[in-house]
């Protein structure tokens, strides 16, 4: 499907204040970008950078009283992400050299304290993506999905333990109990087609079998309609802004993802 | 100042033929893409790969009768490009690694025998910028630049020897010469406001004072609204397309660049 | 000064046993490696590759029932550490583009979490090498370095509520009272002349006035003596041997450095 | 089989002169490095850094009166180079990224003269590394291999049109006629094991059937007891010293392959 996707951020700033900013979607495997618009209001000096992921950053000094980002993207995604019941775990040696950065723990994903835990939710089922689904299966059922409800990211210990979360805070335990059996797992950020209430989304994609698949703990059966923006290794490294100095907030967030009838 | 560019480009196909395609502009230090569109015709899979230039590139399977790719872009850009006489030469030893590799010999710039011609070029100009300064004049001077009479690259030794060439073909030359100079140079293409009779067009880079400034040998001054698509060390490396198996033809190439009035 | 480093590590190996290990120092601005070897007994195949942070990596599958891997270098590193006191911080935008992954939380150092805390510590310095030169002090006389007395990594957060810590645990506490503040800091493992008890150790380096400068909160006075083996976030990215599946032990470790009289 | 190499270099310096070395075999999938060593003489400040290609470069300047570079290694490597008759020729779609770069031509590897001349050759042959084999016959048995007899590298085309040449000379002839097919080649010097006379060595790597494959032009039968020691596009990329300012030229150069008895 064709999905016409936009991001309109604005901040009321008080003084200069610099910005990375990582809201640029990018062609790739999994999504192809046709139509894309980035506006800087008032316009400022920016630049870009790829980081060590490969996400397409910018870089830029705000100033105020007034900051605003307009992106809008055209991109075709697959109708139904692919699933692959059975897909075998890939043993350690045979993993690709750059997978094995998302075997270790992470800011909100610790997961060098989940071993025990994963080894009980994936009680009885085949090695790799049976594993994987039944570790966001477990994820789905156990820890309330709460959109909005969002303060400050938590670790994946600390939304095991207090039992609710964001879709990023959902994520971070997928990822921490993956990695603790030795399944690569990352965080990705972008957007989901009709997800209700419509915001930026995240969700996680496991090495199986050879590719990474994705997978997304906060709906009950797994469709289609994802454009990624970011990968990393958990929230941390997906920020859509990170900004320095006295933190100022978005007076305005709105996201939109819509169906594009026709061929973009 | 803000542009509005365009490629076109239509192929008949006879059979699945692959293409690796470099015609999207990134925004950098020198320029900053708020719009971009591109739109393949059928609509095929591409996938998006960044190449040990850090060029954007797309590699699809064109299928026939026939391919159309269609690109477009909203760019800023300086209005005159940074120019800066006397900014010295920087000592081997001061260069950043990035650099290195663009002082080495390439396909097209056969730098390893510009070492006399270039000396005696720069005679009485003061190491750095000015040499570069004075090497692109010379070009433009000695080598007659004819928009539109080229059939395949030809190296810097054989533009020298023939006395005339196309853009690439002058850039080639000076990047050569610069080389043999110690001088860091590299190729780019893009798009060139203004430039007559509109087509794609290629210019280089040289570093000197500790960044990378624009030159053109094509022009008699230097003035601006450069949008550069790629870079390398020289064209073998920034084909806008590279194509495998029976040679196909485009059977249109249609560029624009526009100025767009007031902010984009 | 020349320094002779050795580290010997060996296993009892129960079942096939992929490793990652990262134990060969580079040659780098700041040591130069002269000499160097690296055994694997029994000689099992093994590849090398290059980790996001620029660390060669080593991996491997060690058989049983025994494993042991030995590694000497021969180093040239400085006999003291440069200073410098008054260097300035490095306002974000002027920060590389490869210094801003460092200003991230990490696993262990969660430097969301100790901007208040920070800010009391630096309380009346100078912005720049003076706040860090402040941070390690305080750490230094705050914290209780135990060296040896390690079971597992622990982070910033639990260290300082514990009050004691291996340099490791130091390290991640400074590094995350540096990222506060919006300077970049990275963990940094290796060896250190005249380590009491001789272990591999941890100290970490922070980007003020343009360049990194070496700290250590496990010392009073900062000396010299330092060979680097991997640069990263924090442990997570530096373990020098990451082991997958069941787990093993090391049943041997040594460590020494010794001085070379004479040049290399 | 394990083989110890070395090779010793010496320079008369008139005056301070910037070098950049690649002299450091690295361990990967062919090779194991166990013991190494990079000896400067004087000792002189050095920086280590990672060029494009994945090679290991040191950067350094050279002093008046004197430099010398020692290098020795001891190194794990195939006793037979693996050769795969019948493996096919990989698609371009399905190529990694990562080889596209070793399908453009390049400045000793006019690849984009050669298509005739490639398809002559392989006539009759299988798609695949039964036409590499085909291209390596050829050059072996119509380009005469004069090793020693090398003032400065020459390119493809003029090897072809001299019909003799160095290891180098063959090799980029080689090159040339692969990449014309549309299959990636590169250039690696490295040892080689009873080379006759014993002297740094230029062979070529193709992709075939997913991986790359050892090819020498210089030998009627494919042995092994290669090290590699850089990887490139030619010979250009390759230079073990690359030397800036007033040329020097060594006045020695001593190069040494034994093989090891026993475990190393």
């Amino acid at each position: 499907m064709w999905l016409r996707t936009s991001c309109d951020i604005s901040f009321n700033i008080l003084e200069p204040t610099p910005f990375v900013l990582m809201l640029r979607p990018r062609s790739g495997a999994q999504q192809w970008v046709a139509r894309e618009e980035y506006k800087l209001t008032p316009s400022v000096p920016a630049t870009e950078f790829t980081d060590i992921y490969g996400n397409l950053c910018q870089r830029l000094i705000a100033l105020p009283p007034y900051f605003q980002v307009t992106t809008a993207a055209e991109v075709r995604t697959a109708d139904y992400v692919d699933q692959s019941p059975g897909a075998p775990f890939v043993e350690i040696q045979y993993l690709p050299d750059s997978a094995l950065n998302y075997l270790l723990p992470s800011r909100y994903s610790e997961s060098d304290r989940f071993c025990d835990m994963a080894t009980d939710i994936v009680a009885g089922y085949t090695l790799g993506y049976d594993q994987v689904a039944a570790i966001s299966a477990w994820v789905h059922n156990n820890i309330q999905y709460r959109p909005g409800d969002s303060v400050e990211p938590v670790s994946a210990a600390e939304v095991n333990e207090r039992g609710w979360g964001v879709c990023r805070d959902l994520s971070h335990l997928c990822i921490a109990l993956c990695r603790s059996l030795s399944i690569p797992a990352r965080m990705v950020v972008g957007y989901l087609h009709q997800l209700q209430p419509m915001d930026l989304h995240a969700w996680f994609e496991a090495y199986i079998g050879g590719r990474w698949y994705t997978f997304d703990a906060t709906v009950n059966i797994l469709q289609g309609g994802y454009v990624a923006i970011g990968y990393g290794r958990d929230a941390a490294d997906v920020a859509v802004y990170n900004q320095f100095g006295p933190a100022v907030f978005p007076t305005t967030q709105a996201v939109s993802v819509e169906q594009i009838v026709g061929d973009a």
